[in-house]
């Protein structure tokens, strides 16, 4: 018999197509993950549309375009659960228990929400789905039982509420029916955006996406932030804030090549164009693959919707199983009357 | 074929057992309107426990005894729905969609919930799930497209505040799914405490139960306030916020026989004594046939419990039509996938 593994639960809001920022920060790591883990990878609609509930349709439309991203790069369905949100309605039976056990001042001391209505622009007319958000996350991670939540380092405070409310709950019904997770955040460092920004990230323009054609890759490669003071070739530059160099080192598997390459460019006498060719190589053959497979499934949508529906399915069986230990916990099971 | 009749909605929360001030405010009206509308009425468990997460099996346990009253007073399953809120997963989607269609300001503005913020102490620690319950209430009211919703005065911020919610999801959504709701505010007057207080209520100890006891009737009469200057029986009495004419106003079919007691009170001449029997025989005969069938179906739980059960399983139909046509206009449904 399979030894149980333990669970772990990552995700994304559907609102756009996954960039190399994403493969580096989490796409690469469940790759890996699913041999070890039960790993679901939720697919947050209903959260996206907290603060897209004017634009359902970009929500749906990336939900297809979120799961070829999965799939293209290597996340096996047979080994990970691609599950969409909005078809687990016992979550928001969840969301609604939990949201009795946290108060709003608690919710609005969150560093991580302020952040984001900040952010956004939200201040004023902030949405109360939006605000609710964290309970909602909250449900989504004691809902899957999971041990293991990779979040980014913004994320942790998160992670501190949700774990609030689980004591919170064990306490008050005297059980022990919700388990706190563990927050895993990666190692690897943020991808920083082509223009040399910190963060890659659509609403800044400046990603290289997982579906990029040759084109555009060459094109990212070309107009690439490096160091600006590096004008002649003979010239030492900085390989900090460089983000050629840094790319390379977040994907070119030859460690030893790419540090001779770096002392070379400090030194002086390694011109921007030989970098660049070597990382445009590099990025071809990292996502020649992936955008090949990514053609393929999208002329096989039948395939992308059997993998989220079977996914979902079998989250399904693990969410109503938790909803059930917590209303019985909470002794409204309602055992007499059903 | 049947004229298709206006869909009316109405509950209470669980948390005790009904007094006549229920009678008088609500449900004798529920068993007039079960003839002339589809009549859903709701037990608000899930609503209950926002203020009552502590303590769900107060909740639970009071489903069953509301449920008594309701049938002991008339209320006919077979012309009104019996539903259990918690059992209806649905209303908790369409809550989190309606979520994202109403900012925190504009429940913060809302002078309900303000007062009840207030009145229950709750300022600092205010649960997140009570401070969302207009949001949560406009999911029950549109859940069922009820056409008409009877409510206290005090409660007609919630009917504005789901109709705002309405016209939004179909300005939003360019839909006309959602229908606004008219609030019926009940003509009767709110029945006071027998202590002379202006609201009969459980948590002021000042109510007389559907349950009562021949016993607890003739206490209660007894002790009630009439008039503390009302010495001696020759003396003038006042009627005005004397409970005793309150009660025969509300409860005494014959008003002509009161406007001459009423009268014969004011001038002098009529002790409370004489006015006290003809309420208490006027109680009895009003909470005698509530209190034996009350009894019987006590003795019957398994009845209790498949009348809530038929009524949820109806409502759980409507229910489930609206949240698909709400997904649908939304553009949500994922008919791509399912």
């Amino acid at each position: 018999m399979e030894k149980q593994k333990p669970i772990i639960l990552t995700g994304d809001r559907p609102t756009g197509s996954l960039h190399l920022g994403h493969y580096v920060g989490s796409l690469k790591n469940r790759v890996e993950m699913q041999n070890d883990y039960k790993q679901f990878v939720l697919i947050a609609d209903m959260q996206a549309l907290t603060d897209n509930a004017e634009n359902p349709g970009k929500v749906c439309d990336n939900v297809f375009e979120v799961t070829m991203d999965y799939l293209a790069v290597g996340i096996d369905p047979r080994k990970t659960n691609i599950v969409l949100q909005s078809k687990l309605h016992d979550i928001a039976e969840l969301f609604m228990i939990y949201s009795n056990l946290v108060s709003v001042a608690r919710v609005e001391r969150n560093p991580t929400v302020k952040q984001e209505i900040k952010q956004k622009g939200l201040e004023r007319e902030l949405p109360l789905g939006f605000f609710s958000y964290p309970v909602s996350q909250a449900a989504d991670i004691t809902a899957f039982k999971a041990s293991f939540v990779p979040v980014g380092q913004d994320q942790l405070p998160m992670i501190e509420i949700s774990n609030e409310i689980v004591r919170r709950f064990n306490r008050v019904y005297n059980c022990d029916v919700l388990k706190e997770c563990q927050a895993v955040v990666p190692k690897v460092g943020r991808l920083p955006g082509v223009d040399g920004k910190a963060k890659m990230s659509k609403s800044l323009g400046n990603a290289i996406y997982l579906k990029s054609t040759e084109k555009e890759i060459e094109q990212a490669v070309k107009m690439m932030f490096t160091d600006p003071t590096h004008l002649r070739v003979e010239d030492p530059g900085n390989i900090e804030g460089n983000v050629v160099f840094a790319y390379l080192d977040a994907f070119d598997p030859d460690v030893k090549a790419i540090e001779e390459l770096k002392a070379q460019y400090q030194r002086g006498g390694l011109g921007d164009g030989v970098v660049k060719k070597r990382l445009r190589e590099v990025l071809q053959e990292l996502i020649a693959p992936i955008r090949a497979e990514r053609s393929r499934l999208e002329k096989d949508r039948g395939e992308v919707a059997r993998v989220i529906r079977a996914g979902t399915e079998a989250a399904q069986e693990t969410v109503a199983e938790t909803l059930q230990e917590v209303k019985a916990a909470m002794g409204i099971d309602y055992k007499a009357i059903w």
